[in-house]
Formats: C-alpha cells, sequence, structure tokens
C-alpha cells in the first residue's frame, strides 16, 4: 500500500502537464451571443481554480473571457501581492513547451496563440485599478470588448459573488449564467485522471494505516455492573483507550506523509456515530460496533480523493454482519452498471434495489435507518460535482465518480463501502483499488 | 515544544465553550430598519462558518436572522443530509448548558429564548422547499417577516451569492449589504483565543519539527565544474537531498499528528524561491541560502494559525544577516506599537521605518527588493480578516493580528518572522512564542 509515490521526484515524474482547455468557455460565449465569460471568486471557488489553475490568495480574483481575433483572451485579475504565481500557475503552465513544440503537430507559428495549448492567449492584471476585482473584472471587458455593443451580454457562473455582479452591471453588462464550466468540468482529461488516481492512492494509504491500527488493537474485558456495562469498554491501542480522534490522527499523518492534505474530511464514526454521515467528533471505539472510516483528501493541484470502508473487531455476527452483505451485494450491482451510455441514476437504483433485496429501506430519510443518501457524485477540484448517479444524464468516458451504497442504524451504527471509479470507453476503471472484509487486518 | 496538548482529551480540556453572539447582527438590522439579515454560502464561507458553527457542506446553506418578539430568531436552512449536524453544531453547541444555568447570573425562565447564550432562538430547517439555498431563505422570510411590510429591506454580506441574491429580491425583498459581520469577527473572545492559541501551539510544532530537520540536515562537499557549480549541492537529511516538499511534509506530519490540517498553507521557499510570497512548489534546500517557512494550519473549530521563521544552514554572514538583524528589530519596532487605541498603520509604519534604516525598500513592488507587503493582517475563521495593521482604525482588546515584516530580493532569497498576537487590556500577548535565531537547532 505504499511506496509507488513515496517521494515527491516519483509523484511527479508520471503526471502528465494539467492545462485546462478554455475552448469550450469561448464556445459558450459564442454560442449565447454574448461579449464574454467572467467568473470571480477566491481559492476556495473551485470553478476558478479549475478555469485558471491558480491556487491563491483568499482575497478575491476575477477571470475575465474574451472571443477575439487573431486569438481568444483570457485575463486574470489578481491582488497585486501575487504576481510571480498567477504568472506560474495560469499563464506558464498553460504553454505550449519546448519539446511539444518540435512534435509533429505542433506548427510554430508567429501568431502569439500558438503559444498556449488550446489557442487562447492568457495575461495577467495585478494593476491597482480598484479594491474590488468585479471592479477590475468590468474595467478589462471596457478594455477588451468593442464599445458598439452598447449593452453587452455576459456569461458568469450563477454563483458570482452579488457585489461582483453589480460591479458588472453598473458597467453596463447584462449578465446571463452559463453551466458550461460545470460541463467541462464532469468529463476529466487523462491529466486529470493522473491527479485523482494519485490523491486516492495516498486515501487509501491512509485507510491501511487505519485498518492496521485496528488490527492490532485490543478488546479489553468487560467489568460487571460499571456505568457503561451495556455496552463493552472501548479497545486499547497502544496503552491507551482506542478513539474515533486517534484513528483520524493517524489516518492524517499518512496524508500529510504522503503530500496531500486531509482538508477536514477525515469522517471516522464508531457505534451509532457511524451512522451520523459527516461525523468528526471523537468517540471511543469498541469491539462489536461499525467503524465508519470515509476519507476524502486534497492533492496539491486540488483534485480530491475519497474511499470509505467500515469494519468491526470481535463481531458477533448480528446487525452489521448483515448490513456488510447487502452493501457488498449493492456494490456490484451497482458497478455492474457502469458504463458510457447508461442513464446515472440506473446505477442508484440498481444499488437501492439490492439493499431493499436484503430487508434494508432503500429511501430511508437521514436519522432513520435504511439507504440515506445517493450511491454516487462526480469527484474533481470539488469533492461534490457532477455527475451524480442520482441525477440526470448518461455516464460518459471521463466521468469520475464515487460509488458508496450505505446502510444506517441510529441506535447501532452504520456500513458504507465507497470506490473511486472512472467511466472507461469499455465500461470502468477503479482508481487504486482497497480491499473489502469486515474483519480488519495488517495492511502496512 | 510538544506534550501541552498532544491527546484530544488534553485538547479539548481546557476550551471555553465556543458560541456566536448573535445580537450584533440583530442590533444591525433594527439599526438598519430592515426586516432581516440572510447569509447564503457553503462550508468555505466563513461568515456563515462564524454565525453558525455549522462546519458542513460544499453545497449552500441558508441563514435567517430575524428581530421578533418574545425571542429574536435565527434559523438555519441545510440540506436534508445535514440534519443532525446541524442540530449538533448549530443548535445545541448555543445551549446554556445545565452548569450554567444553576450559575447565579442565569435566571431560568418560560421563555425559548432563555436556553439560548445570547437570547436568540436558533431552528434548523431541512424541508425540500427547492434545491436552492437562497429560495430556502426567502421563503423563510416569508414565514417570519409579518407581510404589512410590502419590499422589506434585507441585509446580506456583499458577497451573498448572485443567484441566491436573485431568489431573495424576487420574492420582494430590497438587499443592502452589512458590514456588522466582519465588525464582530474581528473582536475575539476568550473562548475563540483558546482556539487560536491552540492551533498556533500545533503551528509552532510543527515549526520546531523543520528547524529541527535543518539542524540536523548535513552539507555537501562542491565538486568543481558542475553543472550547478554557481550554488552549493542541496543539504542532505537522512540520506537524500533535503527539498522543501520533504520539509513540508515533515511540518504536515506533525500538524495531522496534533489534529490540525495543513490547509495547503505550509509555505516553504528556499533561496530564491524564499522571495516568492506564496510559494509551495519543489526546490532543493541549499546551504547559505536563506529557508523561509510560513506554517498556517487550521484547527477543528475553523481558527487557523499563522507563524513564520527564516533560517539558513552553513551561511556566511552576507545578505541573509543583513535583513534578518532588519527585520528582528522591525518585529521589535512593531511590537512596541501594539496596544489598544493605537491605529493600526501606525504598526506598519514603525516597521516599515525601521527597515528603511536598515537600507531595505520599505514600499517594494511585488517581486522587487525590499519590504513587499503589509506588517500584518486579523486572523480568525479566515486566515486573513480584519483588522489590517496597513488599514484604518484602533487597535482594540481581542484583536488577533499577525505581525510579520520581511524582506525580499528576488535574486537571493527573503527573511520574515511571523507571530500572532492579542490584543490586550494592557499592551499584547504572543500565542504560543516560538524562539528566534537564523541557525536552526534542534528543537524537538
Amino acid at each position: 500500500m505504499s511506496g509507488d509515490d513515496a517521494t515527491p521526484e516519483a509523484a511527479e515524474a508520471d503526471l502528465r502537464p494539467l492545462r485546462t482547455d478554455l475552448r469550450p468557455v469561448v464556445e459558450a460565449v459564442r454560442d449565447a451571443d454574448a461579449a464574454a465569460f467572467v467568473a470571480v471568486g477566491d481559492r476556495f471557488d473551485d470553478d476558478l481554480r479549475y478555469l485558471t489553475r491558480f491556487s491563491g490568495p483568499d482575497r478575491p480574483s476575477a477571470l475575465v473571457v474574451v472571443p477575439d481575433e487573431p486569438a481568444d483572451r483570457a485575463v486574470l485579475c489578481a491582488p497585486a501581492l501575487f504576481r510571480e504565481q498567477t504568472e506560474r500557475e495560469f499563464v506558464a503552465s498553460a504553454r505550449v513547451s519546448t519539446a511539444e513544440l518540435t512534435d509533429d503537430d505542433a506548427e510554430p507559428t508567429d501568431d502569439a496563440s500558438a503559444g498556449f495549448h488550446d489557442g487562447v492567449v492568457r495575461e495577467v492584471r495585478t494593476e491597482d485599478l480598484g479594491d474590488h476585482a468585479g471592479e477590475r473584472a468590468a474595467a478589462v471587458l471596457g478594455d477588451l470588448v468593442s464599445a458598439e455593443n452598447g449593452d453587452r451580454t455576459v456569461l458568469t457562473p450563477a454563483s458570482v459573488p452579488h457585489d461582483a455582479a453589480v460591479y458588472l452591471e453598473r458597467a453596463g453588462n447584462d449578465l446571463a449564467s452559463t453551466d458550461a464550466v460545470a460541463a467541462a468540468r464532469a468529463r476529466k482529461t487523462p491529466a486529470e485522471v493522473d491527479r485523482l488516481r494519485r490523491v486516492q492512492r495516498a486515501a487509501v494509504a491512509g485507510m491501511a494505516r487505519a485498518e492496521s491500527v485496528l488490527a492490532e488493537s485490543e478488546v479489553v474485558e468487560a467489568v460487571d455492573g460499571g456505568p457503561e456495562s451495556s455496552r463493552p469498554p472501548p479497545l486499547r491501542w497502544e496503552g491507551e483507550p482506542l478513539t474515533t480522534e486517534r484513528l483520524r490522527r493517524e489516518v492524517n499523518r499518512v496524508l500529510a506523509a504522503r503530500g496531500v492534505r486531509d482538508a477536514g474530511n477525515t469522517v471516522i464514526g464508531a457505534g451509532p456515530s457511524a451512522a451520523d454521515l459527516h461525523y468528526v467528533g471523537n468517540d471511543p471505539v469498541r469491539p462489536g460496533e461499525t467503524v465508519l472510516l470515509d476519507v476524502s483528501p486534497r492533492g496539491p493541484d486540488g483534485y480530491y480523493g475519497d474511499v470509505t470502508r467500515t469494519f468491526v473487531v470481535d463481531g458477533d455476527g448480528g446487525w452489521e454482519r448483515r448490513a456488510y452483505v447487502a452493501v457488498e451485494a449493492a456494490r456490484e450491482a451497482a458497478l455492474d452498471e457502469v458504463e458510457p451510455g447508461v442513464p446515472a441514476k440506473t446505477v442508484h437504483g440498481e444499488a437501492a434495489a439490492e439493499l431493499a433485496a436484503y430487508g434494508f429501506d432503500p429511501n430511508g430519510d437521514e436519522g432513520e435507518a435504511g439507504f440515506t443518501h445517493g450511491t454516487g457524485h462526480g469527484v474533481g477540484v470539488s469533492l461534490h460535482e457532477g455527475p451524480s448517479l442520482s441525477g440526470a444524464g448518461e455516464l460518459r468516458p471521463g466521468h469520475v465518480v464515487t460509488v458508496e451504497p450505505g446502510v444506517y442504524d441510529p441506535d447501532v451504527g452504520g456500513v458504507r463501502l465507497e470506490d473511486l471509479v472512472l467511466v472507461t470507453d469499455e465500461g470502468y476503471e477503479i482508481l487504486a483499488a482497497y480491499p473489502f472484509g469486515i474483519v480488519p487486518q495488517a495492511r502496512e
């Protein structure tokens, strides 16, 4: 479970260059007969991260994309302190390398656009045109879009900040929202799959650490009549009671050592808290109860991993064993459907039907017993993005989705099994597969 | 540098309950003669995190605060999968505990508001009134605000998502922006200082790890005529060349082991990249060159730490030594100004004047030589928030700011020294102090 990218050098060596093709955005502008596309946001805006590859600060930046002759243009307005970083991440990373230029299919020309992989010329502006990114974007529009158009239509993501929208509107732009970015993000390039695979490898290494800790943990004899006599005493590991927080720190240390961050997403529940879908609190880990670990770290390029396993130490084959068998079957049923052209919701339907066949409510409300969530979601620079396996549309090659059936009982615990699945031309591929089994094994 | 909060139990034991006082928001609504306050955002919206203490998902939630009789009300509209988490984080955490109710100053009444520390009654709604948080917020407004008002003014943060703003406006609300939340966030409660101190302790533990690695690293004899003969070969640590990425992983492992996340903020530059203010790439670490480490992790309650130190292994007392002495003096000059009532920009002014006295340009542009940034910023649930030490306003007790003078030369490197400073009634207190010195020492 380790060693394949243990050093940064090894980890970087096999990664194809990560570049965003801005042509779908340009085409959306042309198709809408609009003047430009504008996105405004800070480092937590995943659309902007995807479009620019700029990982920068918690202060807003603005991207303006304008169809133009002889070349389409993209201008990133960023805070002045970030010029070096934007030049590196937004401009230099989108340039075609010399090695590529000597390739068969690259024909050097005088055109400025030839230097960029998608023909869209990138530029950074950090001039202080005012403090607000929306104001800067409006100024760039005034500069690049010919005034003869009168009122201009500008496409934006629906959630553009309201103050930025007001700046753009006051400058004579009519705003219309576009889902072109979400659509482009849903289908991953080989370079994006490289990143997802790499961060998922780190996620399963973290899982291996947690599973190994559980395998090493010891069951303590219960003392009759104690205050917690209805539940067994916690497991012990390295001489201390095992808790979800201790497990989380073990997982997160492995993630950190592999160069990815836990992103606050290492969800670990034990016993009843395993039925709480997003539990990040501190609970004792007891024998005979489900321990649910959902690890979703984020890699240095912003892509997430997502893996879930469930274990029981010293179980007695009760609810948790039946649940595990049902969820394994639901997982198989779901995966059997994954291939291009299949309606996404078919995958969820098959998982739900299988769980129902095992006697679990396939439509449980959250906080109640049964299957209480969807079977999966897209993963990319957001942990949750398109496509949803409960939503409209068909699966297509390049979609990367979780497959994660689960059943819960708030009084007892929960079982969920989750992998990250790439839709391929032929069917699917699991990114960084990890073994199954309710009884924890030493995996390191 | 370790052991004081090595176990989760010890770490939690001394923390005062973290609760947001919503009364300033209610008062802002009353002062503006408005009907309500609405915030909409996802887990990355720090205003919403502060107001609700809800750490929830990457899907939007909405908070509606309405002045009302007999008690003011706050309703959080969250995705249905998050009911348990919102009840725990938003509602239960704001309730007065039984222990507090038996206290002198708490008078039990029949009033529902008596159960909440600030008298504002919290409620969660996850009914599916539509998919969009803005639509849900509009429905709550329709429900709670009497219709006789006709068009209603609703206060929002300026950066509320545009689509949410459109939903609110279509439902007959006039939006006006408020800075009440930013103002409330700038002054920290003792419970917030507890969190900041705790995460800063983890940050300095990470720093201690990095400094110790540098102290253990070995200088390799240069081979004449090699391809890099103008710069010395990299240091070696544990038998391999030392890189900024190896240092980063060592820091981040310590952060993870202490239950905080690096949040992608472990900036480490070496040589010329130490002059790049936000360098997170992979560079060899060489003797005689500045190694700048800026560690800004985020704790489980969302509060950040922020500490920077600069080291040189086997330096020759050139540029980097002069820069270090100047930055130390600028730091002292800045701290000498920190006390309540002092204009914030005085602190920056004193640091800049001191650097100028040492011959460094106090107004360098980014990417050029000199002091290229401000002396400090507020830190809380955002890494950068109010007050700015270059901005308007006076320092007040409860402000928590970085003090971080630095000088850079893009051809050589950079030196920055940064601490997290609490403004107290008497002056200031450094949260989790860490030693100084350009020559790295073993600190573990």
